[in-house]
């Protein structure tokens, strides 16, 4: 097997693990390959929360007899008993001959127990083949596992002279079709969608996921000090069929009793929240707010990444509201950096994502 | 000749007709290949404003006899006599066989009459191939030779969350050494340079260009309504050897006697101000200005292109400056926007570029 053939092999494990998104969390994506004789003969992924891992879906898959074969897998076979039996020994079962792995796995409880079962049994592992590509996939997995607090994302669109919205609060529309149909995608990754109340008052916001393939809705998070949201909004209305959450320091029965949740905090604070949100099991959050909420969570340290759609439009303004507000930063050498920076184009607008530089 | 083999000598023509940058205004950029037998046999390009014309630097470096060859042109031979003969009857004279052209002549009065010249000879033309690259390449000549105002462009950085500068006005640097190295192609590109005198009072601008390869300098214009200038700025220090003219309200004879041009005018406007450049022959005009600037000359209309660096950086801030200030537009229907759209990577930094679409 050639280097380059190696790496298409992964490639194809990789994209297969990304069909899971919006349906294995707080789990992370894993795909599998099974190559014998220079073909595939069985694939396989984690498809949803609870299922069959990757490995075993290849081999329930498999075309042929995987005696001898190489299994290629974005993640460390599990050497545990959880929902389903070790995968680990399922591969030692099935006599495959050489394993390659991208990442191993970032448990330290767990970690490398599952290779020292497939080399054990004399089994060929290779492991960190193609492994930043596999992080960054699985990077909402990644942190919360590792701290048990969401991973958390900050979506906006802006102009190209960096504007929210015109001063008369006009943001209909700042980025194209393509742009906004992208967004759907990025609520689909995230287990919770966060807005300000404004939002709600402003927009009456739906705040679900809008696809032409199988999705979820995330559970949908209103920061509202004051329970200022308007008593009919759509998301109080449908508030039993996807997950109205309202951050709030004051209670109100009657919202409980249409479904609503109530998370009462006696002052808004983004890092409580976050612990919160993580002993709820919510791996990930999509903040979608307002300038406002935007420059409260980034000083918080709670932001993992940015999502930024660019459009090539100009509305100038000084009152015109900007991404993110707050108290800001003094100096230059103060910003908050990113790294995996990765640019795509929708049309003329573009998006820009990165992760932030923690420590920086 | 196959489409493709043709695409390939015209794009040859435009890169050698981009070598002219910086030295030919306000004349066009033109690029010119012959080609014979399935080879190049000559090649040339506008070098410079007074000095010989694409076509002619071709045969002056034609390796073999252009007689029966193919002769593409970026920009339709001219058919008048100027500073040098008519290229179409060189053309003629030398006996080509075929022309292959971009872009028609956008002067009505000239329009067509080289074209005319070559096919009243019995030379086959054609015309209008990848023309539409050809425009982009002479926008600025396109632009002064139709109206006698200069082509202006407004060049700013920004962060990723839309700011000029942190509150502190603190904007060193927001983008990498890559993306300010290539101002200098853009001040290369323009003939002058325009800023508010606050750049100039902040941070001594020197407003030349440096680039490791020919160029020059551009002529400085510093809005400075009460001549609020330091008189030990770097810009008047030199101006004796970098044309720095002031537009503002006021008088200094001393000013002028150190080699500043004064440039008065009862108020700041944009339109008279371009209206005068172009009666100077300045054919394009590059903005580098602060919110406040970039916000009048994009409400005076006078605006057509921008440039926007863009950084994987946030600094937050409500108090922290915009790219483009003034009043702004009410409505996102009313947006300024862009067409021509193009994205340069410079490292993770991004450059879009685009034209604005007048009477949107």
């Amino acid at each position: 097997m050639t280097e380059l053939e190696k790496k298409a092999y992964m490639q194809k494990a990789i994209d297969l693990a990304q069909q899971g998104e919006g349906f294995v969390n707080p789990n992370p994506l894993v795909g599998s390959i099974i190559v014998k004789d220079g073909k595939i003969i069985g694939e396989g992924y984690h498809e949803k929360y609870g299922g069959p891992h990757a490995e075993v879906n290849a081999f329930n898959h498999a075309t042929e007899d995987v005696e001898g074969a190489t299994m290629f897998v974005t993640l460390e076979p599990c050497a545990h008993y959880g929902k389903t039996p070790p995968c680990a020994l399922k591969i030692v079962e099935k006599k495959i001959k050489k394993v390659i792995i991208a990442k191993t796995d970032p448990n330290p409880l767990v970690n490398m127990k599952g290779i020292e079962i497939l080399k054990n049994a004399g089994i060929e592992v290779e492991y960190g083949f193609m492994s930043d590509q596999v992080e960054l996939q699985n990077e909402i997995f990644l942190k919360y596992i590792q701290t048990k607090k969401p991973f958390v994302s900050i979506k906006y669109a802006m102009t190209a002279d960096g504007k929210l919205a015109t001063k008369n609060l006009d943001s209909k529309w700042i980025t194209n079709e393509a742009s906004r149909a992208y967004v759907h995608e990025l609520r689909n990754k995230h287990m919770a969608i966060l807005v300000g109340v404004n939002t709600i008052i402003h927009d009456d916001a739906r705040l679900n996921t809008r696809l032409d393939k199988p999705h979820r809705n995330p559970i949908r998070i209103i920061i509202d000090p004051e329970l200022s949201i308007p008593r009919d909004a759509y998301v109080i209305k449908t508030a039993t069929v996807q997950p109205t959450w309202i951050v709030t320091k004051k209670y109100e029965q009657r919202l409980v009793d249409q479904g609503v949740r109530i998370i009462q905090m006696p002052e808004i604070d983004f890092v409580q929240l976050m612990d919160k949100l993580g002993e709820e099991k919510v791996d990930s959050v999509l903040i979608e707010g307002g300038s406002y909420t935007h420059g409260k969570a980034l000083e918080s340290g709670i932001v993992d990444k940015v999502y930024v759609f660019i459009a090539p439009k100009l509305i100038g303004g000084t009152k015109a509201l900007t991404p993110v507000g707050g108290e800001g930063v003094a100096l230059m050498s103060d910003a908050y950096q990113l790294k995996n920076v990765k640019y795509t184009p929708f049309g003329d607008d573009i998006l820009m994502e990165g992760t932030i530089i923690k420590g920086a």
